[in-house]
Protein backbone atom coordinates (compact mmCIF):
# COMPACT_ATOMS: atom_id res chain seq x y z
CA UNK A 1 0.00 0.00 0.00
CA UNK A 2 1.84 2.89 -1.01
CA UNK A 3 0.44 6.94 -1.88
CA UNK A 4 2.08 9.78 -3.43
CA UNK A 5 1.18 13.28 -2.14
CA UNK A 6 2.46 16.26 -4.32
CA UNK A 7 3.13 19.79 -4.14
CA UNK A 8 4.08 22.48 -6.93
CA UNK A 9 6.55 25.60 -6.40
CA UNK A 10 6.43 28.43 -9.20
CA UNK A 11 9.19 30.83 -9.44
CA UNK A 12 9.80 34.37 -11.54
CA UNK A 13 13.00 36.00 -11.92
CA UNK A 14 16.62 35.41 -9.62
CA UNK A 15 16.97 34.55 -6.26
CA UNK A 16 17.34 38.02 -4.33
CA UNK A 17 14.42 39.60 -6.29
CA UNK A 18 12.36 36.89 -7.21
CA UNK A 19 9.09 35.87 -6.64
CA UNK A 20 7.46 33.08 -5.46
CA UNK A 21 4.63 30.40 -4.91
CA UNK A 22 4.02 26.82 -3.20
CA UNK A 23 0.76 24.64 -3.75
CA UNK A 24 -0.21 21.80 -2.18
CA UNK A 25 -1.90 18.97 -3.57
CA UNK A 26 -4.71 18.68 -1.63
CA UNK A 27 -5.36 22.59 -2.60
CA UNK A 28 -5.21 23.26 1.53
CA UNK A 29 -2.96 25.86 1.19
CA UNK A 30 -1.49 27.94 -2.13
CA UNK A 31 1.13 30.95 -0.62
CA UNK A 32 3.49 33.24 -1.56
CA UNK A 33 7.72 32.64 -0.21
CA UNK A 34 10.50 34.60 -1.31
CA UNK A 35 14.16 35.35 -0.31
CA UNK A 36 12.72 38.00 2.40
CA UNK A 37 10.58 35.13 4.09
CA UNK A 38 13.28 32.20 3.86
CA UNK A 39 16.01 34.67 5.12
CA UNK A 40 15.26 38.27 6.01
CA UNK A 41 12.40 40.19 7.51
CA UNK A 42 9.02 39.39 5.75
CA UNK A 43 7.74 37.01 8.59
CA UNK A 44 4.70 36.70 6.96
CA UNK A 45 5.07 34.86 3.91
CA UNK A 46 5.86 31.16 4.48
CA UNK A 47 9.18 29.36 3.81
CA UNK A 48 10.83 25.88 3.30
CA UNK A 49 11.80 25.74 6.92
CA UNK A 50 8.35 26.15 8.46
CA UNK A 51 6.64 23.59 5.74
CA UNK A 52 9.21 21.12 7.31
CA UNK A 53 8.36 21.99 10.58
CA UNK A 54 4.70 21.46 9.57
CA UNK A 55 4.74 18.20 8.59
CA UNK A 56 7.16 17.13 11.22
CA UNK A 57 5.14 18.18 14.04
CA UNK A 58 1.82 16.64 11.79
CA UNK A 59 3.56 13.58 11.33
CA UNK A 60 4.94 12.98 15.03
CA UNK A 61 1.67 13.65 16.98
CA UNK A 62 -0.51 11.48 15.02
CA UNK A 63 2.52 8.81 15.17
CA UNK A 64 1.82 9.41 19.33
CA UNK A 65 -1.50 9.16 19.60
CA UNK A 66 -0.98 5.89 17.86
CA UNK A 67 1.70 4.78 19.90
CA UNK A 68 -0.28 5.70 22.85
CA UNK A 69 -2.95 4.16 21.78
CA UNK A 70 -1.41 0.54 20.56
CA UNK A 71 -0.11 0.24 24.25
CA UNK A 72 -3.58 0.67 25.57
CA UNK A 73 -4.16 4.44 26.76
CA UNK A 74 -6.79 6.73 25.16
CA UNK A 75 -4.64 10.24 24.57
CA UNK A 76 -7.18 13.22 25.25
CA UNK A 77 -4.59 16.36 23.29
CA UNK A 78 -1.43 16.00 22.28
CA UNK A 79 0.68 19.58 20.86
CA UNK A 80 4.08 19.25 19.06
CA UNK A 81 6.27 22.42 18.27
CA UNK A 82 8.38 21.64 15.57
CA UNK A 83 11.45 24.13 15.32
CA UNK A 84 13.83 24.10 12.37
CA UNK A 85 17.01 25.58 12.12
CA UNK A 86 18.66 26.61 8.92
CA UNK A 87 22.21 27.97 8.88
CA UNK A 88 24.76 29.49 7.03
CA UNK A 89 27.98 26.96 6.37
CA UNK A 90 30.62 27.90 3.97
CA UNK A 91 28.81 28.63 0.49
CA UNK A 92 25.09 27.45 1.49
CA UNK A 93 22.71 26.75 4.05
CA UNK A 94 22.32 23.50 5.90
CA UNK A 95 19.14 22.59 8.30
CA UNK A 96 21.84 20.90 10.80
CA UNK A 97 18.76 20.62 14.04
CA UNK A 98 14.86 20.05 14.26
CA UNK A 99 13.58 20.54 17.97
CA UNK A 100 10.37 18.75 18.90
CA UNK A 101 8.55 19.91 21.92
CA UNK A 102 5.44 17.89 23.01
CA UNK A 103 2.68 18.12 25.75
CA UNK A 104 0.30 15.11 25.86
CA UNK A 105 -2.81 14.92 28.30
CA UNK A 106 -3.43 11.42 28.73
CA UNK A 107 -4.78 9.71 31.60
CA UNK A 108 -3.36 6.82 33.29
CA UNK A 109 -0.12 6.37 32.06
CA UNK A 110 3.33 6.98 34.29
CA UNK A 111 5.61 9.60 33.32
CA UNK A 112 8.44 6.79 32.86
CA UNK A 113 5.96 5.11 30.12
CA UNK A 114 5.09 8.17 28.54
CA UNK A 115 8.72 9.18 27.82
CA UNK A 116 9.27 5.82 26.35
CA UNK A 117 6.82 5.53 23.98
CA UNK A 118 7.62 9.70 23.02
CA UNK A 119 11.04 8.88 22.23
CA UNK A 120 10.20 5.51 20.17
CA UNK A 121 8.13 7.69 18.14
CA UNK A 122 10.84 10.49 17.91
CA UNK A 123 12.81 7.75 16.19
CA UNK A 124 10.23 5.69 14.15
CA UNK A 125 8.04 8.19 12.88
CA UNK A 126 8.27 8.20 8.92
CA UNK A 127 8.54 12.25 8.83
CA UNK A 128 11.61 11.72 11.46
CA UNK A 129 13.25 9.04 9.29
CA UNK A 130 12.95 10.78 6.28
CA UNK A 131 14.37 14.05 7.90
CA UNK A 132 17.97 12.29 9.01
CA UNK A 133 20.07 14.63 7.23
CA UNK A 134 19.14 16.53 10.90
CA UNK A 135 19.73 15.79 14.38
CA UNK A 136 16.50 15.43 16.29
CA UNK A 137 15.81 16.45 19.69
CA UNK A 138 12.59 16.26 21.84
CA UNK A 139 11.53 17.54 25.18
CA UNK A 140 8.33 15.54 26.02
CA UNK A 141 5.56 16.40 28.83
CA UNK A 142 2.90 14.85 30.07
CA UNK A 143 0.26 17.37 31.46
CA UNK A 144 -1.19 16.10 35.14
CA UNK A 145 -3.63 17.66 36.18
CA UNK A 146 -3.34 21.50 38.31
CA UNK A 147 -3.72 20.80 42.23
CA UNK A 148 -6.73 22.57 42.11
CA UNK A 149 -8.18 19.93 39.88
CA UNK A 150 -6.77 17.21 42.57
CA UNK A 151 -8.35 19.19 45.28
CA UNK A 152 -11.81 18.70 43.61
CA UNK A 153 -11.43 15.84 42.66
CA UNK A 154 -10.69 14.66 46.37
CA UNK A 155 -13.46 16.69 47.59
CA UNK A 156 -16.02 15.36 45.18
CA UNK A 157 -14.64 12.01 45.97
CA UNK A 158 -15.41 12.49 49.85
CA UNK A 159 -18.53 14.05 48.98
CA UNK A 160 -20.05 10.43 47.47
CA UNK A 161 -18.30 8.27 49.73
CA UNK A 162 -18.98 10.03 53.05
CA UNK A 163 -21.91 10.03 55.16
CA UNK A 164 -23.56 12.71 54.77
CA UNK B 1 23.95 33.39 10.46
CA UNK B 2 20.87 31.17 11.26
CA UNK B 3 16.80 31.40 11.32
CA UNK B 4 14.47 28.99 13.04
CA UNK B 5 11.07 28.29 11.70
CA UNK B 6 8.50 26.66 13.36
CA UNK B 7 5.10 25.03 13.08
CA UNK B 8 2.46 23.52 15.56
CA UNK B 9 0.60 20.40 15.45
CA UNK B 10 -2.40 19.22 17.48
CA UNK B 11 -4.53 16.09 18.00
CA UNK B 12 -7.47 15.12 19.99
CA UNK B 13 -8.21 11.61 20.24
CA UNK B 14 -7.29 8.40 18.82
CA UNK B 15 -4.89 7.95 15.65
CA UNK B 16 -7.96 6.58 13.52
CA UNK B 17 -11.20 8.54 15.13
CA UNK B 18 -8.59 11.67 15.91
CA UNK B 19 -8.61 14.89 14.43
CA UNK B 20 -5.63 17.47 13.94
CA UNK B 21 -4.77 20.70 12.63
CA UNK B 22 -1.36 22.27 11.78
CA UNK B 23 -0.49 25.53 11.67
CA UNK B 24 2.48 27.55 9.93
CA UNK B 25 5.02 29.30 12.51
CA UNK B 26 4.60 32.54 9.27
CA UNK B 27 0.61 32.20 10.36
CA UNK B 28 0.30 31.66 6.51
CA UNK B 29 -1.47 28.28 6.56
CA UNK B 30 -3.46 26.63 9.26
CA UNK B 31 -5.64 23.52 8.41
CA UNK B 32 -6.61 20.21 9.31
CA UNK B 33 -4.89 17.01 9.10
CA UNK B 34 -6.38 13.11 9.80
CA UNK B 35 -5.74 9.46 9.83
CA UNK B 36 -7.94 9.82 6.70
CA UNK B 37 -6.31 12.95 4.60
CA UNK B 38 -3.03 10.88 4.81
CA UNK B 39 -3.50 6.78 4.48
CA UNK B 40 -7.50 7.57 3.13
CA UNK B 41 -10.51 9.00 1.00
CA UNK B 42 -10.09 12.60 2.14
CA UNK B 43 -7.93 14.42 -0.36
CA UNK B 44 -9.39 18.42 0.64
CA UNK B 45 -7.41 18.39 3.60
CA UNK B 46 -3.49 18.37 4.25
CA UNK B 47 -1.15 15.62 5.03
CA UNK B 48 2.17 15.65 6.41
CA UNK B 49 3.84 14.24 2.98
CA UNK B 50 2.18 17.85 0.86
CA UNK B 51 3.61 19.72 3.12
CA UNK B 52 7.43 17.97 3.10
CA UNK B 53 6.73 18.10 -0.88
CA UNK B 54 6.14 21.74 -0.45
CA UNK B 55 9.17 22.25 1.30
CA UNK B 56 11.24 19.93 -1.10
CA UNK B 57 9.80 22.12 -4.27
CA UNK B 58 10.19 25.48 -2.61
CA UNK B 59 13.92 24.86 -1.68
CA UNK B 60 14.65 23.64 -5.04
CA UNK B 61 13.42 25.90 -7.02
CA UNK B 62 14.42 29.32 -5.51
CA UNK B 63 18.17 27.41 -4.79
CA UNK B 64 17.91 26.56 -9.14
CA UNK B 65 17.16 30.20 -9.56
CA UNK B 66 20.24 31.11 -7.53
CA UNK B 67 22.37 28.53 -9.08
CA UNK B 68 21.45 29.39 -12.44
CA UNK B 69 22.25 33.12 -11.52
CA UNK B 70 25.19 32.09 -10.50
CA UNK B 71 26.19 30.55 -13.84
CA UNK B 72 25.53 34.11 -15.28
CA UNK B 73 22.04 33.29 -16.30
CA UNK B 74 18.42 35.01 -15.56
CA UNK B 75 15.57 32.52 -14.94
CA UNK B 76 12.46 33.75 -16.52
CA UNK B 77 10.37 31.18 -14.79
CA UNK B 78 10.98 27.67 -13.28
CA UNK B 79 8.30 25.17 -11.97
CA UNK B 80 8.96 22.06 -9.99
CA UNK B 81 6.36 19.79 -8.93
CA UNK B 82 7.31 17.37 -5.79
CA UNK B 83 6.17 14.09 -5.48
CA UNK B 84 6.32 12.11 -2.01
CA UNK B 85 5.64 8.98 -1.62
CA UNK B 86 5.00 6.75 1.37
CA UNK B 87 4.22 3.02 1.55
CA UNK B 88 3.91 0.47 4.46
CA UNK B 89 7.24 -1.85 5.37
CA UNK B 90 6.54 -4.24 7.82
CA UNK B 91 4.60 -2.78 10.85
CA UNK B 92 4.92 1.14 9.64
CA UNK B 93 5.44 3.64 6.82
CA UNK B 94 8.10 4.83 4.75
CA UNK B 95 9.16 7.87 2.57
CA UNK B 96 11.34 6.11 0.23
CA UNK B 97 11.18 8.39 -2.92
CA UNK B 98 10.80 11.92 -3.67
CA UNK B 99 10.34 12.77 -7.60
CA UNK B 100 11.35 16.16 -8.49
CA UNK B 101 10.28 17.49 -11.89
CA UNK B 102 10.99 21.16 -13.39
CA UNK B 103 10.95 22.91 -16.27
CA UNK B 104 13.01 26.16 -16.13
CA UNK B 105 12.63 29.30 -18.64
CA UNK B 106 15.89 30.02 -19.02
CA UNK B 107 17.69 32.21 -22.52
CA UNK B 108 20.85 31.43 -23.46
CA UNK B 109 21.61 28.37 -21.63
CA UNK B 110 22.82 24.89 -23.11
CA UNK B 111 20.82 22.21 -22.46
CA UNK B 112 23.73 20.54 -21.27
CA UNK B 113 24.89 23.05 -18.73
CA UNK B 114 20.87 23.39 -17.52
CA UNK B 115 21.44 19.63 -16.95
CA UNK B 116 24.45 19.91 -15.12
CA UNK B 117 23.19 22.86 -12.79
CA UNK B 118 19.64 21.50 -11.97
CA UNK B 119 21.14 17.89 -10.86
CA UNK B 120 23.47 19.41 -8.53
CA UNK B 121 20.84 21.82 -6.86
CA UNK B 122 19.36 18.63 -6.26
CA UNK B 123 22.45 17.46 -4.48
CA UNK B 124 23.06 20.27 -2.50
CA UNK B 125 19.77 22.20 -1.70
CA UNK B 126 19.19 22.81 2.00
CA UNK B 127 16.24 20.74 2.08
CA UNK B 128 17.76 17.75 -0.51
CA UNK B 129 20.53 17.25 2.34
CA UNK B 130 18.23 17.29 4.77
CA UNK B 131 15.65 14.68 3.18
CA UNK B 132 18.83 11.85 3.39
CA UNK B 133 16.16 9.53 3.95
CA UNK B 134 15.14 9.04 0.96
CA UNK B 135 16.37 8.62 -2.64
CA UNK B 136 15.99 11.87 -4.57
CA UNK B 137 15.34 11.88 -8.42
CA UNK B 138 14.79 14.42 -10.69
CA UNK B 139 13.68 15.22 -14.47
CA UNK B 140 14.76 18.61 -15.45
CA UNK B 141 13.72 19.89 -18.64
CA UNK B 142 14.50 23.29 -20.42
CA UNK B 143 11.55 25.05 -21.67
CA UNK B 144 12.44 26.31 -25.66
CA UNK B 145 10.68 28.43 -27.71
CA UNK B 146 7.97 26.54 -29.58
CA UNK B 147 8.35 25.87 -33.50
CA UNK B 148 5.39 28.85 -33.89
CA UNK B 149 7.49 31.31 -32.14
CA UNK B 150 11.12 30.68 -33.98
CA UNK B 151 9.28 30.89 -37.10
CA UNK B 152 7.56 34.89 -35.86
CA UNK B 153 10.48 35.30 -34.44
CA UNK B 154 12.35 34.81 -37.94
CA UNK B 155 9.82 36.59 -39.77
CA UNK B 156 9.46 39.97 -37.58
CA UNK B 157 13.64 40.15 -37.61
CA UNK B 158 13.62 39.63 -41.24
CA UNK B 159 10.80 42.64 -41.76
CA UNK B 160 13.37 44.39 -40.16
CA UNK B 161 16.74 43.83 -41.34
CA UNK B 162 15.39 43.62 -45.52
CA UNK B 163 14.99 46.31 -47.44
CA UNK B 164 11.16 46.96 -47.23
Amino acid sequence: MHFTRKADADWNGGIMDGKGTVKLGSGAFEGAYSFQSRFGDDTKATNPEELIAAAHAGCYTMALSGNLGKAGYAPKNIHTTANVKIEKQGDGFVIPNIDLQTTADVDGISDEEFQQIAEKTKETCPVSQVLSGAEISLKAELKRASAAQVVNLEMNLAKRILPS
